[in-house]
């Protein structure tokens, strides 16, 4: 079912410093730097082999990741699972007797993501997503 | 220098659980298990496209890992960056002004890494990893 590790998700409390601190030390080109409304950040990425690396600046202190910054401060704060057919993945999940986060929603570049319950998999904050 | 997401590590408190969980829920084979004495810690790996996902459960409540269990609970806890010349991109590194975290160290399955300072990139614990 899971094809790769699409992308893992970094909140940082300063886009632009950060970007600058990751650019410098891996010698990484400029990052895709885009505004997801939706969830309340402004984020950079950089493609590293098949993964998008990304780094999350909360601009909504009331949204999930900025309620997660707030509470737990910068750090790794979601792993993304690719999957090919995300409806697919769902119904065998759901079979499985795995309980989903919400509905379907969108991601970046319009990537279709379901979040799945942060205290199922270690208290690790998983998702599927498909980029069709 | 990055050539791909090695590994990603996940604390968990029971590892046979949470394999189970990750296999039943995703469809995933049997891990490959392994104790790592000098770390403290017994971890269960699964193969996802180029990414080691690991299960990483403390046996040493005073190892690094152990300590992260008890200060922050399970999750997200480290982020390894494959290289292919360790040697190389530690020189880089430091020719970049990046400070690393002690010397390196071998990882599961004999892995060469290098610890990066966990407050220099967002208060993620990276690392940098070499198969050979």
């Amino acid at each position: 079912m899971l094809t790769h590790i699409h992308h893992i998700n970094l909140l940082v409390r300063d886009l632009e410093a950060m970007v600058a601190t990751y650019r410098r030390a891996f010698g990484l080109p400029e990052p895709q730097l885009e505004t997801l409304s939706g969830r309340g950040v402004r984020t950079a990425r950089f493609r590293i082999g098949e993964t998008w690396l990304v780094l999350v600046q909360p601009l909504d202190p009331d949204g999930v990741p900025g309620r997660h910054l707030a509470e737990h401060g910068e750090g790794l704060f979601l792993l993304s699972l690719g999957v090919d057919d995300l409806g697919a993945a769902k119904q065998s999940l759901i079979a499985s007797g795995t309980t989903l986060q919400g509905t379907e929603r969108s991601g970046l570049a319009n990537w279709r993501v379901q979040d799945l319950p942060i205290n199922t998999f270690g208290a690790a904050q998983l998702q599927l997503c498909a980029e069709t």
